[in-house]
């Protein structure tokens, strides 16, 4: 066991949602004391960079309850059990964009808050991106925004906190190297 | 009252832990139909990129029982209730590496999980970072290793997936991109 380690004394369920599940646990520290660790368990989530053949990325506008924001965001949403990442990461983009594309290429994926819940979201960029002509279709709970923004664009959203979290933060700052590189 | 907004019907508070909280609330949709959310409050948190004068960024090792695996990071830590940022960001610096500097300049802040949390983290960048004489000392609970990678080997710890994190991997390709413009 590697010294940094954390030993599960006891692990109690005190929630059980639709999308989270809260565990409270005793644990025994490196150095044979206890603590008490608070954890979410969340299925996990894709997120689609998509950048038009005009040169903007696909943005979505939509309200988040948990900041009570309306926030602009990459596409994205949660993992389907069972589910392969690129197959939802597929459908997320249709559902929310109306845009399929050839190809779902994985860049990165990255576990968004170490520190209390185990989501991790796998980052993807499209290859073949085209607007379907057939209307997308929305989960019945979930309302979105179209936008499409430029690299300039999404740098003042960004700076006006319209762009406010951390995986669209990623995606815009891979975009602005790829430019900045002339790629 | 944008149309994108929900309403809050209901809100119940489930658990409220030394660390997060957690809501369950019924909520009225844009389409007038009802739905539930569920809401981790959270005090949000400070994370730093630390560069030495050798040119090596400061991390640590930890392990994070939610996900059950050592991770390398850069240094960060909650937001006590008062405290601004900053002064948050110079104390985790010094207490989880030693590490002090003259000053701290906010780089960007972000949402780490808006689906289902308010984490915010602010991300901040030290001028003058200098190795202090003094021994660093950690909470209690705290068990973390220091780290001095390059950027080289902080993008083969990404392929290892030792680096695993959405600020630890954003830090990083801000890193990789300042290098490549040779700034």
């Amino acid at each position: 066991m590697d010294q940094l380690e954390e030993k599960t004394l006891h692990s109690e369920k005190l929630f059980e949602g639709r999308i989270i599940e809260l565990y409270l646990e005793d644990v025994e520290l490196p150095n044979g004391k206890t603590s008490k660790r608070e954890i979410i368990k969340h299925p996990g989530a894709v997120a689609i960079i998509a950048i038009t053949d005009e040169n903007k990325m696909v943005m979505v506008r939509q309200y988040r309850k948990a900041m009570e924001k309306i926030l602009v965001e990459i596409p994205a949403g949660k993992l389907e059990k069972g589910e392969k990442a690129m197959v939802t990461a597929k459908r997320e983009l249709q559902e929310e964009t109306g845009y399929t594309c050839d190809e779902l290429e994985p860049l990165i994926s990255f576990y968004t808050s170490p520190g209390f819940a185990d989501e991790l979201v796998h980052l993807f960029i499209t290859k073949g991106l085209r607007k379907d002509t057939e209307e997308h279709q929305l989960d019945e709970d979930e309302f979105v925004e179209l936008l499409e923004v430029t690299l300039e664009e999404a740098l003042e959203l960004i700076e006006k906190k319209d762009i406010y979290d951390a995986k669209t933060a990623y995606a815009v700052q891979y975009w602005q190297m790829k430019t900045l590189l002339g790629k």
